[in-house]
């Protein structure tokens, strides 16, 4: 895989501070990959996505697949000349959001048959084709199909339904070293829900297979951040050291700062972005919704000491009427605000590692919102 | 009117550049205006409209003084600080839209009674109380309130509309003196139709009462380019020369090079924004249609040569997938690019008048876009 390292440069309990190098340029870790589904991070320039600090964003292979066709955008020089964001990209394999979006789902070994949820057009996807669509997209790090249930679920299920994802593992695997370009990367993605043997069968059988990072399938699917918790407890002590550790869908800030003292490395979420578009707005205090009335005549920003010019230039009364009218600019400044908000966070996660000061980091960060428990 | 002024620098046939001074900076002319209706520029940072070129921008009385508020925009420092744009903003009286947007109108000589289109609420908009708001924003060029009837039109109906746009032209003034700040301006709006004596009685009028600027209103409204041009042609002849001379709601381009032509300075329309909205982009050879499938493939930018990123940065292929997938990315883009356009319109006429050169950039538009009548 040249091209494409992992260095951890300082470790503060469970928790790490590093940096992937791609060719495309490094991620310093732990990072937050805001979710750019369809070939934008939706209300974002580009040029603003990477001021907020962003190193690395995640496109949706299922939407991509869709439209414009994966076939289309390598055509069309690849989906960083696409959507003309140079530096790092990773997709995910689409199987989730096969399973959440279209529909006449049929999933069988050789893997899932189904319908467009834009124009009703039948699709396959495979191991196989979802590598050779992530790497048409030119996709930096690329993800091996998988199923992901929901928790609950009976063991038995979970089993089964894991040891697909590792059949499937190794199909993605030859399939990315026929398909996949040097310096391009894979990750596995560990599943078992919420048991430990499953959890623990997965990742040594991945391990084993050899991936160049790993991902925590899975979670964020209704658990609760406590039993959330519980499964990274148990997992990443087991995951490779050396390796990035990815735990996908995840989250809320405090979901953020309690995986990361975990040894979690890499996040993404649409949360920031779509809860922008809908006027919600997180602060050094928590969480807010911008359109409440108590805000009507609010002069003062979001974030007067902040350097992202959403989060300051603009009075809330401001936004709050933005929202009222329904003007594009609310969703832009508030994804935007958002955006900075989640990476000052990880800015400061990563100092606070290198710093040996993690535990008042997240002393503070409690404090400050009032979350409990991390 | 200590702060403001308005100088020509230079003239070639009919038309003129010039600037016009302002406390809060000066306004190139000819000079496009881009509408800010609702306290934004729709899809737009104020910034990147700045950026465009933009020395100035339009405010609708109509739309703020529903909401948020007029009272509370100055509770709010006045709209340049609640929107966050420094420079100069005009702003309308608030009639047209009164006529054209609510229900449940009344006009009488006092006034137009109304109900609001977002919650019915009534509100009565005089003369006085137009200017009262527009000294609330705290626009730096405000204007009468006036009737703007449509085109066709019986002489009789269209002479007692001009003169009760007059009577609230006297009106007007009379309240500008009692409400308005230092600096500010008022400009009358010459209304008859395109009836040549009764545009010679308005215009005379508003001449001995006197005015900071002097705009012409009621075309755009249906009568077709040739006939506007036809009453450009008997009245830019007559206004003052040493005032600027504001062509309301125009226009397409061809319109504005026209009126240039024929001595109009200022200008300001919704088509740039509401049409990058819709996926329409202006382009050196005319208008075209994002969302047509011949755009699918197509990776040549808007304009290569363009200094504005919308234009230069991003593929046709990936403005038509932006627009096909009803992403934010698409208006804002689209809306920047025409914005841009519009601006280097205006730079390119105001430069060829300077070296009286307009016949030979006329001639060359022409050939360019295929217009023949301007």
């Amino acid at each position: 895989m040249s091209g494409f390292s992992f260095e951890v440069k300082a470790r503060d309990g469970a928790a790490r501070t590093g940096v992937i190098e791609t060719p495309r340029g490094e991620i310093r870790t732990p990072a937050f990959m805001p979710v750019g589904t369809a070939g934008t991070v939706k209300a974002m320039f580009p040029e603003d996505v990477r001021a907020t600090g962003a190193d690395v964003i995640l496109g949706n292979t299922y939407h991509l697949m869709l439209r414009p066709g994966a076939e289309r955008v390598a055509a069309l020089g690849g989906l960083h000349e696409f959507m003309n964001w140079p530096r790092p990209i990773l997709t995910d394999s689409g199987g989730y959001q096969v399973m959440s979006l279209s529909s006449l789902r049929k999933l069988t070994e050789e893997g899932v048959s189904f319908a467009s949820h834009i124009d009703g057009s039948r699709h396959m996807l495979t191991p196989e084709r979802s590598i050779e669509i992530q790497s048409l997209l030119g996709a930096d790090i690329q993800m091996q199909l998988d199923e992901c249930p929901a928790i609950p679920i009976a063991h038995d299920r979970a089993a089964d339904s894991m040891r697909l994802s590792l059949r499937w593992a190794a199909r993605s695997k030859r399939a990315f070293e026929e398909k996949a370009h040097p310096g391009m990367a894979l990750f596995g993605i560990v599943q078992g829900a919420n048991f430990e043997d499953l959890r623990r069968e997965s990742l040594d059988s991945l391990m084993e297979t050899g991936f160049d990072g790993y991902s925590i399938g899975g979670l964020a699917v209704g658990e609760g951040r406590e039993e959330m918790f519980r499964v990274l407890d148990f997992t990443t002590p087991h995951m490779a050291a050396d390796k990035p550790r990815y735990l996908m869908g995840v989250g809320k800030p405090a979901d953020i700062v309690g995986a990361v003292a975990r040894g979690v490395d890499m996040f993404d979420c649409v949360l920031p972005t779509r809860a922008g578009r809908h006027g919600q707005a997180w602060t050094r205090v928590g969480a807010i919704n911008i359109t409440n009335a108590r805000f009507a005549d609010d002069e003062t920003p979001l974030d007067p000491h902040s350097a992202c010019p959403a989060s300051r230039d603009y009075s809330k009364a401001y936004l709050h009427h933005l929202f009222k009218a329904g003007e594009y600019l609310g969703a832009m400044l508030l994804t935007w605000h958002n955006l900075d908000y989640y990476q000052q966070l990880m800015a400061g996660l990563r100092e606070a590692i290198s710093a040996g000061r993690l535990g008042e980091f997240i002393a503070g960060f409690k404090a400050q919102t009032g979350e409990e428990r991390l």
